[in-house]
């Protein structure tokens, strides 16, 4: 098989120590499987090559990143002590856009972020049923609110008006929806293996092993709201095994709170995704578990980028605390994301998965270092 | 004083039960402090007076209401089992586009939505902490992303692009900007009254008894969130003896549920206010507590509205089991509006406040019937 590179980009704060691990586990199932699999690491993007440069990443950074296969981030951003208004207001924003850049610039079409509540996650819910909260809120990664199209007339006056366009188009509407169907299909199909049916009702009353709720405002924001339900409602009929689902932005993060256990797929659009992901990554466990991948499905030629949701975390970098739970998922989704053109990869992902899951449950609580816990889970991966 | 006029609409499905109870206890009130207090009750806007006549209100609706001083609307809709696509794609959005009518016919530019976890109240969320919660959620509610401004081209084709334009003015954001720093004030001296201090701290390590947040999603919406942030660093300045903080809105909705005890007055724009609110009402007890008010605090002409946010419940309508608590909470919230301009309102609206929570706090999980619980609070009020 053709080798598979991963561009790696430690980034900010604790993400150089996070990647460190992630390194350490693709090394030993690399080792272990034969894994044709080779990185490079690149000093950017981060906030020190910003220092030094006046930009986050080097003009032709995303030529270079166009020859692997994969970005795996780890953390962007310095925001300095929380609540630092100067800092806040200069620097946030400067430090994250690379991230829109790579979505962007590689047409990053889908944004996967999987929330299961594994055990030995902190549990935020009352509810002991949120022990079964499994779903993949798929994002719209590519339009929609994230444009960028607007500005400010009368800048600074009385008199000012900020405008900010939101533009969504049938073309990308449909494909983020039938790629929303076919996720909930192959997670059937996953649990089908592992022998976890969950049932869906459709409309007429059947059941179903998998469902796809889709995401809008459309009583508010009509415009796309009705293009997106009308898309969904066409394209659905083409999975008639699948049920389907309608929530209101609004009503979603209540029942997010209230029933999230009832959910499977999830469609939002780019903002509303960005909310509900953050939402259900902390009903899951909270960003120490949660992994988010930026993926183009369709050109082949552009790398997908894998990263961990959480921050940069600079109040403890460099002192080897962080952990490296969020980080090692995403690394298990990228080599499940090979795995879709080679069998073994796809394997070595599964492990990794389990490996990590496997540490999480029987260490719940336990302070450990960021070495520690990568040692640990590299242990198991040898075993 | 002058006879204070509300406009009773109860609406649809409990609605009607539920205003019942609301009306019960204005007419205990009204008796036992003698208030200059009168209502009349409308049949519309409601789903029934649209299958009669084609509209969910008369073309002067807005015109009939403008002679009160205040609208008191039970509950709207008749979405249908849910999830019912025929249903669900052609009733939603009308049967509630009066809320949008009104708040924008009335220039009711502050969504005021307070979210304290009360005893009795449902709690959600594990920590125990939550019985804390005590925040005020102030949704800007003229403008911004509900301005209705877009359109689709070449609808239903496969080249279909829809858009939908959000418009922030300076005026109306330093106004609810200014609002916010307000409320803050307001709630630390009631909480000083009842010698319940908290604690914040601003950014230069000083103590304050208030704060307020502003969300916005400035790293991916940039016009308004740097216009936002701007209007706020400055108004702030007037303020110093309240916090201040910022968080965007994704990262809001995780902390809502990681930490939501470490928020007091929060100020957010029309669709993140939206989504906020729904998430603060749901951990501070569910729909079945939570009022909403819809102000227009800056022009005595113009009716105000107040509405709990939960839906018409049409599954249960009219048996008598719809539980009255969040209408009673809404009309608690109105008659302390009234107490603007006149003290023994505000004492009204005080009195009704401390029944209901007592109520709440007394029946936990009990079983009881709209008309039951109206009654029980309306014997304390009496008492
Ligand atoms: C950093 C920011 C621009 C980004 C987003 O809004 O997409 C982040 O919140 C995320 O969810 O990946
Ligand atoms: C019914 C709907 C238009 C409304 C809104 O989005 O404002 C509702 O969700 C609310 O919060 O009052």
């Amino acid at each position: 098989a053709q080798t598979t590179r991963i561009a790696v980009t430690p980034g900010d704060g604790i993400g150089p120590e996070v990647v460190g691990e992630a390194i350490r586990c693709l090394e030993t199932l690399r080792t272990k499987h034969n894994l044709n699999l080779e990185w490079d690491q690149f000093p950017w993007p981060s906030h020190a090559w910003h220092q030094e440069h006046g930009e986050s990443m080097p003009e032709d950074a995303l030529a270079q990143l166009k020859a692997y296969d994969a970005i795996l981030l780890g953390a962007l951003g310095d925001p300095g002590p929380l609540n630092d208004p100067d800092r806040y207001l200069l620097t946030d924003s400067v430090s994250l856009a690379p991230l829109l850049e790579m979505r962007k610039g590689f047409d990053q079409w889908v944004c996967e972020r999987p929330a299961r509540l594994l055990p030995g996650a902190r549990q935020y819910l009352a509810d002991e049923r949120a022990k079964d909260i499994d779903m993949l809120v798929i994002r719209e990664n590519s339009e929609g609110e994230y444009v960028s199209q607007g500005g400010r007339l009368r800048k600074g006056t009385e008199d000012e008006i900020a405008t900010q366009m939101e533009v969504f188009t049938r073309k990308a509407t449909n494909r983020i929806i039938r790629y929303g169907f076919e996720q909930a299909r192959a997670r059937a199909a996953d649990r089908s293996t592992e022998g976890r049916i969950r049932e869906f009702r459709t409309l007429n009353g059947n059941t179903c092993e998998s469902q796809v709720c889709l995401i809008t405002k459309r009583n508010a924001l009509r415009y796309w709201g009705d293009m997106y339900t009308e898309a969904f409602e066409e394209i659905s009929k083409e999975y008639p095994d699948v049920a389907t689902h309608h929530e209101l932005v609004d009503a979603a993060c209540m029942k997010f709170v209230q029933v999230p256990w009832a959910f499977d797929v999830v469609v939002a659009s780019n903002l509303q995704g960005d909310i509900l992901t953050d939402l259900a990554a902390v009903l899951s466990g909270g960003m120490g578990v949660a992994p988010s991948c930026n993926l183009n499905p369709t050109d082949p030629d552009m790398p997908s980028m894998f990263e961990p949701t959480h921050g940069s975390a600079p109040d403890i970098a460099g002192q080897g605390l962080a952990d490296p739970t969020a980080m090692l998922f995403t690394a298990a989704r990228m080599l499940e994301w090979f795995g879709r053109k080679d069998p073994v990869m796809a394997t070595a992902g599964k492990e990794l998965f389990g490996a990590v899951a496997a540490d999480l449950a029987e260490n719940a609580g336990a302070r450990r270092g960021t070495q520690e816990i990568g040692e640990a889970i590299c242990q198991r991966l040898s075993a």
